[in-house]
């Protein structure tokens, strides 16, 4: 990776005509309509087709610089084949960078070529061209004074009258020399340059590529059917997320919930007194989105917990879900906000004919919309202002995908530490674009991939497609709505099973409480759960016999502890004979971190089988043995070849986490 | 195909949101920087995904216009899979166009949908769910009335009236009626529309898709050794052409030759007295770019022999070469649009340790640049003036692409029924950018792709890849530069090979005289053709015997008589056992016209194989037998299912040239 430098070349709008051809620039999403996405420091590779008309030496570098900023930092550009450059960056901070490709004619370099070729001929016309090589030195010479370099002026002066005086064929080793290219190239002449069209470039924080979530409902924290409980009961639940190894800790909506058509447990359509109804059911006589749910405390209740969380190295994220109960505020401040029916009451979410009466759904084509997109703006601004730096955006595919660039636009301008995960569960192309409009993790279909081919299919499509540019897959086995058929009355096996497979085939992934007990009671024929503690309170012991606290935690350390985990678009597959087992790698690129992970996937039928390694993918030399050792069990085997065997039960070992070591 | 009709829609700026998303449009080049070709009346197919947050129906059309017209004509769109769309349309006329999509929320079918299904569920909603329909059909009446057209204002408006009044339900049939749909979609709520980018075309006469040329130097049309033939002697040349089929008769350089260092004979470095130089050398005594070289006659005898062509149905291609010998006119009266060497003289043309002193390069980046552009822009206006409409352009890969674009569209504007040949024998990407910036056809590879392996490999990447959208190939067996290895000293089979490889594989091709003749002595050691007609007259009895023009007609004339031969990316390769035989078929989309070439392309020894027929891309019915009737030969066929055989001998049948017929 080259050593970002300041460049000292301002950026001046050209009045020639373009001299050269840069086109299919890579990476480029919807020909630069949406930024790619990179972490602080983490390299960004660019290609391009560059070349111009004629004989000339190409010369081309990578600029890059914050969004409308003033100075490039740039690197050099090296032709690949075939007319292909490639050229590579990092980003030193976290916001909105942006790159493009400058190309043109080397003049000294055409030159210098030429006028080889012209003396190893022995043309006639050395004379005359050395004077031409006078000349570009005398005006690097000149370039290099008004940039202030005047010891390098001061040599290429010299070159330039010895080339005009002496015989050149004398001076050819200076004038070939890499000292000489070396000094022009700090004032090269690019009075004829082109520069391709500028991309952008969203650069977050490690966290953005690397995190794992634990979500629970605060006013569950004790764990108790019988009481509320409130921001200040909740530090327990820190340190037990964080001893499971979580960073995130996320919260479904803290604000008070409505009373106006409040759901009974179960989703009932009556709630009973009592009842504490849903948390996305937002707005309530104590206040809206600015507001938190008395029952759980204060906001400065809020922020002491979001203190204690950095005390422990974590964060904590809200959710941000745009429903508005009838009892919102807005409701009454801003009717022209929502829909009106014709007999002028306020139009409720409906999918007919299901009716969502407890829920108004905003209007964000309303004649008022702009003043409505500030304020929705303002209200993430506002919980961002008091430490909240993640959030998980409800349902962000039934708002307009332009009202969410907007509003992670503007909010990342003021802070842009700050983060989105997008819970669209809805169809391919709506998910993808959520992802290039600025989400910074999106949940994924993993929940419903069962069989390897499938998983194998999805995490390709996510990982090697040009969806890596852009959307970063945060796999979550649950979620409060969710609890997927192979999870219903399912075993620990089959939960260990599938935490392991989120846990390493993405680098981020999440969990919804719960999850460590194997909860399993599904509502009867829905995927969601049975007393969902959405609508009410759960009896839990955090520490009930059974749990998989200890496993997820092993999981959560082996991602910590290898680098490999850590990056995103690295994944292997490799093939298996046995259909249930999946064994797939992931490595840093100099494999000084290195994963094989082989998992049974069938919590029930010990399964047998070779696994046929792609050996380059990981770095290994096929005619030496090397070691792999299984980071959850201890244990270590030598390994040799492409080919080996593995025999993983379910009651025992049933998968490994290998560290591999070249031996 | 959609009938284009006017849009009632004028085009106004939204201050609205976007409320949808339009992306991935196809065919879209570079991300639009680049225009697609089609020719008069010939379909475009368009696609791109749409779609929205939230449940509403989307409604989408194609629309498109002259470049920067006032008025979109538009066809509707469907929904083909996935949030995928597609629409077509046709441009009626030869010019730049332009097209985009536009989507926008349907709020007419988004209540008719959930209307529908509350009636179902008989929803106690339902009354005052119909005012918000009647309110609908009111808004629809109104625009209706804004667009003139009253008597749908007013049956709207009934209808409206019915639904605030009667019982709903019992309107659900009018209301969900394709009859009402109709009177909605003539006046549809697009006050919430979105569009996509504008995207550009290039709409070209049909002899853009569908050409045959004919190469030839005027000076020699006699044929003569000693006596430079003239303009007037050109008419014989013509009709010859013609009786071979031939539509485009081209002409090398036809201007003033320099004759300092004038290249003699054998392209040696000194002319004797007599030598005629080469046509590519362009300036002399007698004027430039502007001037006839006076021994072909004088620009009122071209002029002449353009009507000529004319007359028969022939059009006149020039040859724009942007090559100024030392005596161009430009030399003295801008020696600024020329590189100066430090000695004060002027560049030639080098590429070290190889010089051309005969020709001097122009400067396309010189300060004067704006004037120099101008004026060879000029000179292009010059000659279309006087009738020539077809500019086949020497080297352009020497010359910016910036200059080819300009010139092209400049050229086109004033008139649009210009077509430019881009001649770049150079690398892909330069040749294909070439095609992008405006070139209606380009030379290509074929002349070196012999294998049936890389001849299929080649006709594939052009006419499957998106190279043909901006990529018209144009096929030449040989040119008055190359005289490939294959033809070098090979006999007549050779040469009807290659012939018919050009003339069925793209629907345009071309010849350089003398290759009837199966003319094939090369310059020793080169690809040049040995005594060439570049740099000498030549004598040549343009009937002499053993020559191939009766094979050329019957190539050109299957060409004509078929309409799938016209079209140019619908070729289909088939299999065939033996690997000397080639199998492709053309066909037109309605079957209506379907050609099947079956080719050995050894030239000497017999080939007979079975071949293996893709039967539905020749749209054939497995089941049944079909007839294959070679327009070659006169014999017919009957075969039947996927596999059938041939045995083609290089001195008799050695290839198949089949109209299909189901029987």
């Amino acid at each position: 990776m080259p050593t970002p430098s300041s460049s000292p070349h301002a950026s001046v709008p050209t009045s020639h005509a373009p001299v050269a051809v840069i086109e299919n620039l890579y990476p480029c999403i919807e020909g630069g309509r949406h930024p790619v996405k990179r972490i602080v420091g983490e390299r960004l590779d660019v290609f391009a087709d560059v070349f111009k008309d004629g004989h000339d030496v190409i010369s081309a570098v990578l600029k890059w610089r914050p969004a409308g900023g003033l100075r490039w930092f740039e690197a050099p550009m090296h032709h690949v084949d075939n007319d292909r450059w490639t050229g590579s960056c990092a980003f030193e901070s976290v916001g909105r960078w942006e790159y493009q490709i400058e190309a043109w004619g080397d003049t000294f370099r055409s030159w210098k070529k030429s006028f080889a070729a012209r003396c190893q001929a022995h043309d006639p016309d050395v004379p005359v061209e050395a004077l031409e090589g006078a000349r570009l030195l005398r005006e690097a010479a000149m370039r290099a004074k008004s940039t202030g370099a005047p010891d390098v002026c001061a040599q290429l002066a010299d070159i330039s009258e010895l080339l005009a005086r002496l015989p050149a064929d004398e001076l050819l080793e200076v004038l070939l020399s890499d000292e000489l290219q070396t000094l022009i190239d700090r004032h090269p002449d690019r009075g004829l340059s082109i520069c391709s069209q500028t991309l952008r470039v969203i650069v977050e924080r490690p966290l953005a590529r690397f995190s794992a979530w634990y979500e629970f409902f605060p006013r569950n924290a004790e764990g108790r059917a019988d009481k509320h409980s409130t921001f200040r009961d909740c530090v327990t639940r820190l340190d037990d997320a964080k001893s499971m190894g979580f960073d995130i800790i996320y919260f479904p909506p803290i604000h008070p919930i409505g009373v106006t058509h409040r759901k009974g447990k179960n989703n009932t359509l009556t709630a009973l007194p009592g009842d504490v109804g849903s948390p996305w059911a937002i707005g309530g006589p104590a206040g809206g989105h600015y507001d938190v749910e008395p029952a759980l405390g204060t906001i400065d209740d809020f922020v002491w917990l979001v203190g204690e969380a950095r005390k422990r190295g974590l964060e904590i994220a809200l959710d941000f879900a745009l429903n508005c109960s009838p009892d919102h505020p807005y409701v009454k401040t801003h009717p022209d906000w929502f829909y009106q029916r014709p007999d002028g009451s306020v139009r409720y979410a409906e999918n007919p004919p299901k009716k969502y009466q407890d829920i108004y759904p905003l209007n964000f084509h309303c004649t008022d919309w702009q003043n409505l997109w500030s304020e929705l703006i303002n209200i993430v601004l506002f919980w961002a202002d008091k430490g909240v730096k993640v959030f998980r955006v409800d349902n962000p595919h039934t708002k307009p995908v332009a009202f969410w660039e907007r509003l992670i636009a503007e909010v990342q301008r003021k802070d842009p530490d700050v983060m989105f995960l997008s819970e669209a569960f809805t169809k391919p192309k709506m998910m993808q674009v959520l992802g290039k409009s600025g989400f910074t993790q999106s949940y994924t279909y993993f929940t419903w991939r069962e069989s390897r081919a499938e998983l194998q299919a999805y995490c390709e499509e996510l990982t090697r497609s040009d969806m890596r540019w852009y959307y970063r897959a945060n796999f979550w086995p649950n979620t409060p709505d969710i609890l997927p058929g192979h999870l219903q009355n399912a075993g620990p096996q089959m939960f260990r099973i599938r935490a392991a497979l989120a846990a390493t085939l993405s680098s981020s992934w999440g969990l919804y409480s719960g999850y460590e007990f194997c909860e399993n009671d599904p509502y009867p024929g829905k995927e969601e759960y049975n007393h969902s503690e959405k609508y009410e309170l759960k009896q839990r012991d955090w520490n009930a016999p059974g749990n998989i606290k200890g496993f997820i935690r092993e999981l959560n350390r082996v991602r910590r502890e290898n680098a490999a985990m850590q990056l995103y678009d690295n994944l292997v597959f490799h093939t298996a004979d046995h259909d249930k087992i999946m064994c797939f790698s992931r490595c840093t690129e100099d494999f000084s971190s290195r994963v094989l992970c082989v998992v049974n996937i069938d919590p029930k039928e010990t399964a047998s089988s070779n696994v046929h390694l792609d050996l380059p993918a990981l770095g290994l030399d096929s005619g030496r043995p090397f070691k792999v050792h299984d980071m959850l069990h201890g244990s270590s085997y030598e390994w040799s070849g492409r080919t080996n065997f593995v025999s993983l039960n379910p009651n025992g070992v049933s998968m490994h986490l290998f560290r591999v070591e070249q031996v």
